[in-house]
C-alpha cells in the first residue's frame, strides 16, 4: 500500500491526500513532522520536508512531484487538464502557489496559529502585517487576473485549483480570509474548492488533528 | 518566435536555453535581470524571477515548468526519460536540485562571484564555509547514492542530469568544485554533462557574458 509520510495540516500533505482520495487509491499515513532532524527520515527525503511518498520501490519528495506521479501511475479520474497549453498553465499555477504563495500563507499560519498554539509564543504581528498588506496583494491581483469569473480554472476540478487554494486554507486557520470585494474570483474559487467532497472529507480529518474539530 | 526573458549565468535560464538548443528550436533572449523590480516584467512573472518563456499566447515562469512545456510541445528529441517511475524520479531530481541544491550553490556563487565582481563587496566567507562544510555534503551524499557508476542517470542525457549539474556550474565560477575523491559519481556526471555539445555551446556564450571568455 502507498505510504505517505507527513501530518495533517500541511498544505502539501493535504494536496496529496486529496489526490489519492479523488482517485480512490488506498494509502497509509506515516506520522512525520517536517524539519524534525530525524536521520532515518532524511535518508528518504534529504530536505526533511513533508510529504514523502513511498510506492513499492519508488520514493519521492515534494507534493508537486508526487501528484504528477499519482496522475501518471493512476490516470483516472484525471486531476490535470489535457492539452499542452492548459497542462503547462496548471503546472505554473501549482509551482507558483506551492512556492511563493504558500510561503506567504505559511508565514501567517506559523505566526498566528503555530506560535501561540504549539509553541506558546506571541505571533510577530509586524511580519504578518507585511505579508497581508505588502506581499500577498500583488500575488492575489495576478491570480485574480487569471481566474475565470466562476468555477474552476479548466472546467473540471484540477490540481491547479487545489494548489491555488490550499495555502489559503492554512491562512484561514490563522484568521486570514481573502477579501471577496477586492478579489471576488479568488474568494469564489476558495469556496468552490472547499465544496469538492474529497476536499471536504480531508479538511474534516485535518480539523480534528489540529484540535479545531 | 519563442522569447526567453533572462540573462546568461542563471542556472535556470541555462537549462531552458540548452533544452531549446537540444531540440533545435529557435528563440530570442530578452535581457532581464532577476528581482529588478521592473513593473512591466512583474506583470508577466509576479515573482520577478528568470527565466520567463513567451510562446505565442502562453506565458510561463519557472525553468522546470518551462522545460516540461518544451518537452510536451516539442517532444523530439526527448529530454525526459520514459516510464512512469523514471519520469517521476527525473521530476524529483529536477525539483530537489532546482530548489535546495540550487540555493546552496547560488549562495556560493553570489558571495564569491557576484559580490566582488558586480557589487565590489567582500564575500561573506563564513556563510560560504557553512554551505560548503555543513549544508552541501548531505545533499551530495544523497545524490551520490542515487547516481550510476558511470554516465547519465537514465542512459541518455536528460533534464535530470542537467538539473543536478547546473547549480554546480555556478559554484565552479566561484571556485568550488565537487571533490572527486569523496563524490566520484557526482564529479563524473558534472564532467559528462559539460561534454554534451549543446551544454558546451551555451557555456561558451555564458563565459563571454560573464566576462570569463
Amino acid at each position: 500500500m502507498i505510504k505517505i509520510y507527513g501530518v495533517h495540516g500541511s498544505p502539501f500533505v493535504r494536496k496529496v491526500l486529496i489526490a489519492l482520495d479523488y482517485k480512490g487509491i488506498p494509502y497509509e499515513i506515516i506520522p512525520q513532522m517536517p524539519f524534525s532532524g530525524d536521520k532515518e527520515y532524511l535518508k528518504i527525503n534529504p530536505l526533511g520536508k513533508i510529504p514523502t511518498l513511498v510506492d513499492g520501490e519508488l520514493t519521492l519528495g515534494d507534493s508537486k512531484v508526487i501528484c504528477r506521479y499519482i496522475e501518471s501511475a493512476y490516470p483516472e479520474p484525471a486531476l490535470y487538464p489535457t492539452g499542452t497549453a492548459d497542462k503547462a498553465m496548471a503546472d505554473w499555477f501549482e509551482d507558483l502557489c506551492g512556492g511563493a504563495v504558500a510561503e506567504m500563507a505559511a508565514g501567517i499560519f506559523f505566526q498566528r496559529f503555530m506560535r501561540p498554539f504549539a509553541f506558546k509564543q506571541e505571533p510577530d504581528e509586524e511580519l504578518v502585517a507585511k505579508i497581508i498588506e505588502k506581499r500577498l496583494p500583488p500575488m492575489l491581483d495576478y491570480l485574480e487576473g487569471k481566474l475565470p469569473e466562476k468555477g474552476f480554472l479548466f472546467g473540471n476540478f484540477t490540481m491547479a485549483d487545489l494548489s491555488i487554494v490550499s495555502p489559503f486554507i492554512n491562512a484561514s486557520y490563522a484568521g486570514y480570509e481573502v477579501d471577496p470585494s477586492r478579489w471576488p474570483r479568488m474568494a469564489g474559487l476558495i469556496t468552490a474548492v472547499r465544496e469538492v467532497s474529497e476536499v471536504k472529507s480531508v479538511l474534516e480529518k485535518e480539523a480534528k488533528a489540529l484540535g479545531l474539530g
